[in-house]
């Protein structure tokens, strides 16, 4: 430990990081600072004890109400670590069933909606990572008074709540919550107060678009959240079921890809983002300064995913940033994004790249379908999609191939020219249609649109060793054998008009023997985008970055 | 695919990005371009067309040589994807044992030194992800010419070879290479040359101290490598076996980190390293320019995985980079590292973070002993250091029981202040001939030295309910549950001296109703390295970053 407790000081500065790495000779504080930290520090005992003690007084029984201890704010010392941490046992909203009938749970959550029916009885929907339950709070004589009722129905909407009760099966089945069981409250504690006027509420960010629909036509008072609302309060946007759902997605696409590669033989390596030298070109990089030299945010793991291999790693992976400074303003780019990027050695042919590519998507769109469940229902509640078509076997189709499919459809393209969007939809459209797939590699592209360091045909210099991926007619992943030879890397370059002085550090990596060998990489907020027929990228990145927003 | 064929366009610029984010609107290549590029297509494929007549030639049976198609170099059509990807079955070099005994195998690995010992025999030691393998090289009639050995006998070393023959296993154990059996070679062929001349050697890159002083007592030629030759050219030295083996434990470190989380309920995320603002203070972050705002590079995650707690995500973790600008120059720090970051909600105490941590890393000592051992032996041939002593169930220890440890061996502290390195390295050695392990944590740290947002104590606001983990005497981890009370926060950072207008976005996310929570930070470096005892962090980054070291 050393410097965590220097101090951020600018709007959006974060906290001060857990894990330091100042220097450790400037730990001691001085004894003036000891003096003023003491006066502090005295300050807030006192503060601490008097919360203390009005923490005593509103857990005990008041003179108005018997059974006042049985509801209330959490008082904070209660949270601060006074109570042991293995002393009561919790339960999942998400795991509460039938099966539970009877039995007497405690449950923390939020207060989703808070519904006043009388000075008797108040019913809440408490959610928990997405998943709602119904609780109900009854006054009862020497059990649940009317002033607990009044507390209930005063709380704010989204605040943290303790609830114990015993779980009880309604005879009609719940609509108002995902568990099809309610509490009958016992006990009620506010743990944590929300403001009581959200920049935006739950319902009104979980709605789909037909249902805001069907509630306007309704007469219904209804708003619509719209993405700039929803991404400038992200903190609470991310906790519709939607937006559970899509990050636990999230979180298993990373998961199958981690899984499957460790599992054939790949190294996971972290490379680094901050690169030497600025790019003149200049658009599509950051630049800053490190330490007086120019230096610039690496936008993609290219060159050292290159080196692992020509440094005997075989096969290698990485999940990190990946960040381009592109002026796009379309649905599925991003400044920043969550890189998933793979480098082998190749032994014969670059199809030993898209086998891998074949097995590890299959691998992934079942585990997904099988695992998330859940996830994927409430995701379609909010966005309604149509389940991914793919093949068990991926289909391959060639630059060539596809062009003449398009051509045949009367879409002309330059067969040795790049597609467009909107081409490559049409081809999805095309593909869908004859092979029954929304998922298929199209490979031998044009050499003349790949990167310089794309390996040429050997039977015909106008095609290269080198592929690309679709999801619903957008592409998700582009991929190749490269150039392992420094000299033809070196006529490369120069045909494309490089100064190969500029990029030498890059040569010079294969000239100390380097293995023939391909790679591709995948884009993770696209996989899950396009799996789950999303139109917006931003919904799939946590917080997302583009050439309007860096923040939250 | 857009904008794939943009050309890097300064020294260490990485080459283009695979998976593109250009507008798709400027995809076609223009007519003069096109017709451009057919010019130089042409000239490539002329290029090629002699290439594969010559490969014919030297591939078919020379005059002087009817054993000539056994060797040479291959020519680059050959590895141009050409033959099929299935075409033949390969044998890695650490998978060959005693069992394959007068087996015929193909392997491809590098030519790490090479012996000629008469006209008509050779020795090459062929090493592949570390492991090496004798391969013998005898004329014999009718099998291997004297022109072969010749051949075989000119490669150059880390050239990239394939060798065909029968695994013999010879009676005396092999001490130059890891591999206890064989190659009798009947055919070899060079894929890739490596230049005659390599900046630094395997088997120098590869010697401990022990035996370089040995060879040097013993009169021999040994070059030690230090350390910035090594980061110079880390593609070469990072094909030691003692860094195959660090960086394969690096992998088991993340995987099992992971996994450890998933199973715990935890969800994977992955927030923004492009952070709004400047720091003030400026020392400590990466500034740049982010379309024209203010922006830093994120020194934690801190501030986005507390946002995912208040999101709901309930627990969560991120394995990404971590940026420094610190200048410091010491064995234990970087400018870029790669942090596992954790947080949780608690349910009752703070305590529940440091079960996690108990937890965690027993499972990972466990298994790293289990599942890395060659690896493991392997770092220890080159840096020999002694196992982890740790104990079943993780010590803990208060800041005070510490404080009263160091005081009774005679090293005075400040009880309310930070501990510096010195005092660190005392209190390991302290505990280790206490209580037997050299893995603990020390807990309830005085509030003084933790970030504003560290919760104080509910009992004695001095202290406060975080903790740090130590490894051999150093920290790997720092850890607490924070201030999840908005009012209190905002009391904190005044008190710690920082204009809460700067922190309102970060104080904000916690009036939606925050839960009480906790987390911490590890450095992935840092754990390989005191797991493996190792005296520099360069040694556990694959492309180490520090204030005078952005390359390669």
């Amino acid at each position: 430990m050393s410097n965590e407790s220097e101090t951020p000081s600018s709007v959006s500065d974060p906290p001060q990081p857990e894990q330091s790495q100042a220097e450790d000779e400037s730990k001691s504080v001085s004894k003036k600072a000891a003096k003023k930290e003491a006066a502090k520090l005295e300050k807030l005992r006192r503060r601490q004890e008097a919360a203390l003690a009005s923490s005593a007084a509103s857990l005990s029984v008041e003179e108005d109400d018997l059974l006042a201890a049985n509801y209330g704010d959490v008082p904070l010392p209660e949270l601060q670590s006074k109570t042991p941490a293995d002393v009561r046992s919790w339960t999942e909203v998400g795991s509460l069933n039938e099966a539970l009938k009877d039995q007497y749970v405690l449950v923390r959550g939020r207060a989703q909606t808070i519904r006043p029916v009388s000075k008797n009885m108040a019913f809440v929907v408490v959610r928990e990572k997405g998943f709602t339950l119904q609780c109900v709070v009854t006054a009862t004589p020497d059990v649940v008074s009317r002033l607990m009722v009044k507390f209930v129905s005063g709380v704010n909407r989204e605040s943290i709540v303790d609830v114990e009760g015993i779980v009880s099966v309604p005879k009609d089945p719940i609509t108002g919550a995902t568990q099809q069981v309610e509490i009958q409250v016992r006990k009620f504690y506010c743990v944590n107060k929300a403001v009581p006027n959200l920049p935006i509420n739950i319902e009104d960010a979980a709605r789909s678009d037909i249902e805001f629909e069907k509630a306007k036509q309704a007469g219904e008072q209804a708003v619509q959240v719209h993405q700039d609302t929803r991404l400038d309060n992200r903190v609470i946007d991310i906790r519709t079921p939607a937006n559970q759902g899509i990050f636990r997605i999230q979180c298993q696409v990373g998961t199958v890809f981690r899984q499957f590669f460790l599992s054939e033989g790949f190294v996971e390596i972290h490379t680094p983002k901050l690169i030497a030298g600025s790019s003149e070109g200049g658009a599509s990089v950051f630049k800053l300064d490190y330490k007086g030299q120019p230096a610039c945010l690496a936008q993609s793991p290219q060159l050292h995913k290159q080196m692992a291999i020509c440094g005997d790693f075989g096969r290698v992976f990485e999940i990190g940033p990946v960040f381009r400074a592109e002026n796009s303003f379309t649905h599925r780019h991003l400044c920043e994004f969550t890189g998933l990027d793979v480098e082998m050695e190749i032994k014969n042919h670059y199809f030993e790249v898209m086998d891998i590519v074949d097995r590890l998507f299959v691998a992934m769109f079942d585990s997904l379908t099988k695992n998330c469940v859940k996830e994927l229902e409430a995701v379609s509640r909010q966005y309604p999609f149509e389940p991914l078509k793919y093949l068990r076997k991926t289909l391959r189709l060639t630059f060539e191939e596809g062009v003449q499919m398009l051509k045949d459809a009367g879409v002309e393209v330059d067969p040795l020219g790049d597609l467009n969007t909107e081409s490559e939809r049409k081809l999805g459209k095309l593909v869908l249609e004859k092979y029954g797939t929304e998922f298929y590699i199209l490979h031998r592209y044009p050499l003349a649109v790949r990167p310089f360091y794309t390996m040429p045909c050997y039977d015909n210099p106008a095609y290269s060793n080198s592929f690309d991926v679709f999801i619903r007619g957008e592409e998700i992943i582009s991929g190749a054998q490269r150039v392992h030879v420094p000299e033809l890397l070196a006529e490369r370059a120069q045909a494309c008009g490089i100064d190969v002085n500029t990029i030498s550090t890059y040569i010079d990596s294969f000239r100390y023997g380097a293995p023939p060998h391909g790679g591709f990489g995948v884009g993770l907020e696209r996989v899950v985008m396009l799996f789950c027929g999303l139109n917006n990228i931003r919904k799939t990145s946590l917080f997302p970055r583009d050439p309007n927003r860096i923040a939250p």
